[in-house]
């Protein structure tokens, strides 16, 4: 009687802890950068060809504005920004083994480059930057990361440029948010990174009965260290003392 | 004006392949395995402290009656079992960098263990496997990886036993659904394997405003090569000639 | 008494099982590819920075000449070719954290690239490709990865493309043996591959006291599956029937 | 004229460059932790069941006291020292991919031990601690990682239990030195730590023919940012306030 008692009790108070998730923390200090997936116009222009299933999220969120102000903040700052990009080959076209998306990028054509050592074709692809992104891609502060072939970073140097560089905590943010922004959270953190998201930086696909934005929300908020809005992470890295 | 016509025709089509997820499709073969995270009291169990938030997913789902199946069906055909498990250690608790469920975990001694060679306390723990369990991960056709330490398999033996003992695709199912099983989901679909998941033999957290279960069957249907039922897939395991 | 002498039996048997290595064999069939590291002018052609110190030992073992043996087989039996090159960029130049040698190659400018998206100064580089395999690497059997950032695969691509081609064997050469070859060598064995190594098919620097080379081969025979000198690979690889 | 001057210049400067490897150089401080691997009886005891081919190296270097110095040292100074053990259980026997050393250590029932969660028959067996270290393995300021499977550390915990407990800085040593030792030297260069290696804390088999010893000195001085001897670290270590 007694043991069932305490036993109701101890999962009543995990309950309540559960209900209330811990919330680590996340500071903005001399080992922190920005990390951005996917920049690209497959995703965040009205020409690219996912705009029909992510460009409602994207327009609530306003995510081509908030990836604008980190970036903006991070040059004012001197802050590092790694950008990981998301690139297809024709060699990639010929993978036996694929996952429903997978499959559908490559049937789409998403990403697409026409060589890994040639950029015929590249300005102004869906491949591409999104053009109001590009002055700052260009400055010093910036590292642009091998591309991520799948979603996570396992299979690119992110990780590598992050420690070589010096970082251990990470702000994240970018396209398309339960896809790769949260392959990169969970491999980041399987990596002992420090992670935040800032998630209306970042969207996801609308789709009738499956809404990835939601879907990403709920691991942001059990995974990462912390969750953001653009505007706070801002603040927070304004108010940051180098 | 041709050029926007053509445009929304891209869109809409893409639009509708988006709609249709493609179903890249998955057979059981001699190259199949099946993985199994943390079948451990802590989840699967009444007296386990997440029951409180994981009870009602697991009861829905019948979560350890479809995890015996699999279990069972495997032993019947001689087909391996890879288990995952998920201990942790005095040491693990000192860990300086946290994220919010990685917190909680510690914070109520999820999966705790005393010693990583000594087994004292570890019979009938919430990190023990769940009774039923023990007879089926005992027998020959059952690998126990070492254990994960944050959710995917990064970084423990899970790909390389598969790898090993020459498997290529992976039956996946386990607890927690958007957690452990996810991120096993992600870093092998990262490691080049083909991935099929059980939606019924796992299950989520339920909380107020946060439906883990559900963000995990988005990002199951989205990211792996196709998605079970434990029936089915029993019945396909069935019919394979070794 | 009668313990030692079991146990002098035993250490005498062991030392006899290591004095004859074991050799697991390696053949050639459907899964297997060719793997080349670094074919690269700063390591092959007499003007590239390192041939200093790397002339000498690719010049004995013909180094040149075997790689473009491998090349031509593969193209002939229409055999895969995995090529992971090594390239650095402005940023990499300022990582804060460096081995020796790689403190040395960012001294000397080795493989150095101006762009991660431009390719102004690439050709006939330091970085570019031995002129007389550039017609190889272009063909359709040919798979050319993220470049590697420091020696081994950990940072690129190259595992994920070797399953998502369907290969579990691995025929490794190219350059330079003891860094960048070893490396591949060693990880894509963590990572389950069958290995094989040519073992004049790459090359090491040669130092007063230092002798890279023959502590490749040290290394090559106690790690992999099975050595091979060039025209043995090559016969095994003619006489696979496709 | 002029560009053949140059070049040779160049080739010389560089050659010089060489022959003199830059010493990134290593410091002790808050973040610097001490990695070993393998001191278990196998290796280091006369009854383990490699002493016949690594005994002269251990007896050459004094290996066994070394290590105990810097087991010593660790504790006096309350510095940190992760231990990555090799175990083989009874399933790593069916693998059906092996290198010549894997398939020795096989088939001497190295590290061999019965139960991934029994520890029946451990105490004292080749896979246990060498004797005089267990005191200071049971302290504290150890921590045991899950054990390596192959080489390296890529499928166990040991990058990440250091960066979760803050550590960018590794001293490394341990048995055996090109095969444990110095895989988990190159995957955790990959995983951007700045290593040292103890290069008289380490020993390696030596055969005819084969110096494996001295092939991971070379390794060791091209790869490491510095190669101490075990007086000199233990110097350093004393020397470092906290």
């Amino acid at each position: 009687m007694k043991k069932i008692l305490m036993m109701t009790i101890m999962v009543i108070s995990t309950f309540a802890g559960y209900a209330q998730l811990p919330d680590p923390g996340f500071e903005v200090d001399a080992r922190t950068a920005i990390v951005i997936t996917d920049p690209q116009n497959d995703f965040l222009s009205p020409d690219g060809v996912t705009w029909g299933v992510v460009g409602e999220s994207v327009t609530a969120n306003n995510t081509v504005e908030n990836l604008e102000k980190l970036f903006k903040v991070a040059k004012e700052k001197g802050m590092m920004v790694f950008v990981s990009p998301h690139y297809y080959y024709k060699h990639d076209h010929n993978w036996k083994i694929e996952g429903a998306l997978e499959a559908l990028m490559h049937k789409i054509n998403m990403f697409d480059r026409s060589h890994t050592l040639k950029t015929d074709g590249f300005e102004g692809s869906g491949a591409d930057w999104l053009d109001r992104y590009k002055k700052y891609i260009d400055e010093d502060n910036v590292v642009v990361t091998n591309p991520h072939k799948v979603y996570g970073p396992e299979s690119n140097d992110l990780a590598l440029q992050l420690r070589k560089h010096g970082f251990d905590n990470v702000i994240l943010a970018g396209m398309s948010s339960n896809l790769c922004t949260e392959s990169h959270m969970r491999d980041l953190v399987e990596s002992g990174f420090r992670v935040a998201v800032v998630k209306d930086a970042t969207a996801g696909a609308i789709l009738p009965g499956l809404n990835a934005y939601e879907a990403s929300v709920v691991n942001f908020k059990m995974i990462a260290s912390h969750v953001y809005d653009t505007d706070e992470i801002v603040t927070k890295i304004k108010a940051h003392k180098k």
